[in-house]
């Protein structure tokens, strides 16, 4: 059955590399199609594929399933071997939450510092806001390291969905050039050298187009 | 092993009704400690049992998990008998990104409509970008029910995880006077006629605390 990722641009689509990192990550094969988004005519296109008209969305045969999170849940359970979450039920409930957190939550990091993958912004300021969100950050990151993270240099040890969910969020800290704790950026040059993650940024770098609503 | 469920004040919690409706309408047991939000000493009331210090939060013997639709799919893993999801691969995977779109989406109708559960306000004027998020809502739910609702009253026809996930839009609709479709209308009715959702209603009713901030 094929499997097809629909996914908005690389250089600016955080939902869309969540998913995209996870399947890669795991081993888990797929076609692409990246369809720009916030131009004209992009919602329609996308409309064709992802009932809510937004992406990312995934079609295996017959079934569709939109929203990076419900994709990574269907794929854990359709390719079951393939270890899109870590082995271990406490493991697994951590991760989750984790996701889950990301998934519903800092909204000031990600109004004010939106992915741009390729661009690079030396000393941002960062508002009380943003700056309390990159403080859980951190804390997440250290506290699931601390308490999961023996076996890699990923969050939960091995790399796992958990790490697709925050790899949109170590782009941005790049980007927007955020002072991190040695630990903090370890993990991320974990994160930045997966070969997945390498290929997703090049890819962002080489994109032609260009919004001027996320270019601050 | 004991399973409790932490929450939020029952009439304003509307992320605590959600993996609380679908624990219940799975059959599923729990003891429920609930903390009064947004009061001086909750956050850290909440923080002894929820990292994120965010209500709700899950306890199951040692394991914490925390985050509405996370604790959902840790409770769908570790009772797989409630069918806590619809049965069908199909059938799930819609589920999850219909409560995936909720879980991450519709802004304006959760910052300018909040859950207040014994509220009635008439004629409560709905801005443009609600009114968006109110026709997508009664498009998820009218498609969801066409497709698979056709075995009972709930969106995939029994009651699962989705109809827990949009009960807190189903009290907005009520508390805020918005006009649906009779189609909504009747999904309505069966979510405020579930036994559980109604003992959920008749404890909100009951609560003595009073957040000015919810109440506009």
């Amino acid at each position: 059955m094929t499997l097809t990722l629909i996914i908005g641009n690389k250089n600016y689509s955080s939902w869309s590399l969540r998913p995209w990192l996870a399947l890669k990550g795991a081993g888990i094969g797929f076609d692409e199609v990246v369809i720009p988004i916030y131009i004209e005519g992009s919602r329609e296109q996308i409309l064709q594929h992802s009932p809510s008209g937004k992406v990312p969305a995934l079609r295996h045969g017959e079934i569709t399933v939109w929203d990076s999170l419900a994709i990574i849940e269907y794929a854990a359970e359709a390719f079951p071997d393939a270890a899109i979450w870590p082995a271990g039920r406490e493991a697994r409930a951590w991760a989750r939450s984790i996701c889950a957190e990301m998934h519903s939550g800092f909204v000031p990091l990600r109004k004010q510092m939106t992915m741009n993958v390729r661009r690079r912004i030396p000393g941002f300021p960062v508002a009380e806001d943003v700056a309390e969100n990159v403080a859980r950050i951190e804390t997440i990151w250290s506290e699931t390291r601390r308490r999961f993270g023996e076996g890699g240099p990923f969050l939960l040890g091995s790399f796992s969905a958990a790490d697709a969910f925050y790899a949109p969020v170590v782009t941005r800290f790049v980007t927007y050039d955020v002072q991190v704790s040695a630990e903090s950026r370890a993990y991320m040059d974990a994160i930045l050298g997966h070969p997945d993650m390498r290929d997703w940024c090049r890819s962002a770098a080489e994109e032609s187009w260009t919004l001027p609503q996320f270019e601050v």
